[in-house]
């Protein structure tokens, strides 16, 4: 299951609206086959796996992130339909589907045709894999992760505006990869003018991968424009959002709550007076402020320390248990 | 000689003029006798060991942070005496006195007695441990932690000055523990104003180790006053001074160059626009700000980060290759 969460991993921020799912085939302790949802969202994971692993299928146990589909689709056949055609002995299994078109029916369909169905196995793993699509069918909008790349004393720039290079060249790198992961880049319309033309992913061999630009602005812009941080929902094909500044954006969905993730990329330098990582953020008293942020990981990235916080416990549960809500 | 620096650290902040030395005695496997450089200088680590061991001393092993003084002084005999009195058969030393008075020749003295004399042992551990002293010595002022206890944006405060608090029960008790390894504590005008009861150690059995309490400020206050970060030189007794805030002191000491070390306390938390950790340092291109902090330690307080960096290389050279230059 780990090793399909790793393949899972690969089709994040390409798959949308279809979740970003992985599946390995094993076979008499090998591998027979792997897949993983393409980019646009088809093929899914189990028909890639199942076109790699042929005949040899029959017989052989399925991982897979998520619930194989139960409902017919232009696109493609029902993912339960064509495991029954291939006749595994086993589906191993993350999490319920909770598309009410499957939500359970998936499994049914198996276990009618008498393959042994097990439920549940990395399931937190497994939901955190796929927030993306958990976030828009819970919320209605995507999972927007917030960059903030910044000094030991919260400055993005000097006072004149100078902030190249705040953070050196392995945190830029490690941004470029984040990048890669998410349907769109979202900018204020100062950075969208200043930093237009990079805001892609430079990383050899990824350069295809560079997401939909947005921007964030009253007037409308030589880009897709939204006019406010609530217009994320109508974004359509995009469940995964990396909003990257100024200070004035970021503050904007931290005001309106419509932040899940923080990516801070600090560096081990002091600016002093300069221009502050974030503006008002509606913060009415400093209790306010505690609770909101869970630190999930924290390394150096050279000389620089990226640490990711998610929303604290009743944000996250909400979405974490949306699927178990739905699918059972 | 580990379990000597152990020792030596408990006389920091509290040994000026004199550096805190730490002596353990071991004959035939077992230690006995320990000493440590006691409030105000006086006695010295090896006469507390020394006469911890009494006779048994004859033949040991005695492990010693610092080469044993040489020269007499009026508050009793020098060390190196009291050693070759005593007949271990070895000492063990991790540094050689940069005090121009000894600067060799205790060991001098300890060999023509027939002493064997290890050097060297650790000595870069040693150096750590007496930087207060190091840095009296080679620049004629303490040496300066600064203090900032601030949010993930870099703010010290909400703009209406609600400080409190941010970090939590677990990183203000490790300022106070800090607090009571420095000869002094300094705060700006603003803080002592606003502070003033509570700049002290509330740990329990170490409220007598609260510092010595310094103001900057332009106009004498009803307390030890400074104009200026350079008048620090003139603070005698003072060897660690602990620079607490607010964020213009913070400025003032980082402008002048008189920062050697900072301590860095983060909460998990966001402020958005409130007050700054600092000023204007007189920061004259992003460039100018890299290379000058390294990172030496970093642990979690609870759910708070501290993070410790010491000036960067050109300058920790100065001091550490001090009392090599100095005693050779």
């Amino acid at each position: 299951m780990a090793a399909a969460l790793a393949l899972a991993a690969r089709g994040r921020g390409r798959t949308a609206p279809n979740p970003n799912v992985g599946c390995v085939i094993v076979r008499q302790g090998h591998v027979i086959g792997r897949g993983w949802t393409q980019p646009g969202g088809r093929p899914h994971a189990e028909a890639m796996a199942l076109a790699e692993a042929g005949d040899a299928a029959k017989g052989a146990t399925v991982y897979v992130t998520l619930e194989p589909c139960a409902h017919p689709s232009p696109r493609g056949p029902a993912c339960a339909d064509l495991l029954v055609g291939a006749g595994p002995a086993r589906v191993v299994a993350a999490l319920t589907d909770p598309d009410p078109r499957t939500a359970g029916q998936g499994f049914a369909r198996l276990r009618a045709a008498g393959i042994d169905v097990v439920e549940g196995v990395l399931a937190d793993e497994a939901r955190r894999s796929i927030m993306g699509f958990l976030t828009r069918q819970a919320l209605g909008r995507p999972y927007v992760t917030l960059k903030l790349a910044l000094s030991l004393d919260g400055m993005i720039a000097r006072a004149d505006g100078e902030s190249r290079w705040i953070t050196g060249a392995a945190a830029r790198a490690h941004t470029h990869l984040e990048r890669s992961r998410h349907e769109a880049i979202l900018v204020g319309r100062g950075t969208w003018e200043a930093d237009q033309p990079s805001l892609d992913v430079r990383l050899a061999g990824l350069e295809a991968r560079s997401p939909r630009r947005i921007v964030l602005s009253a007037s409308r812009q030589e880009a897709e424009t939204i006019a406010s941080p609530s217009e994320i929902s109508a974004l359509e094909g995009v469940d995964h959002l990396f909003v990257e500044g100024g200070a004035q954006t970021a503050s904007a969905f931290l005001a309106a709550g419509l932040v899940d993730r923080l990516l801070l990329y600090r560096a081990p330098i002091l600016i002093g007076a300069g221009k502050p990582a974030l503006g008002d953020i509606g913060l009415a008293a400093l209790a306010d402020a505690h609770g909101r942020w869970t630190l999930v990981d924290s390394r150096m990235l050279g000389i620089d320390r990226l640490e990711v916080y998610e929303r604290g416990q009743p944000h996250q549960e909400k979405l974490l248990d949306f699927s178990a809500r739905m699918g059972r």
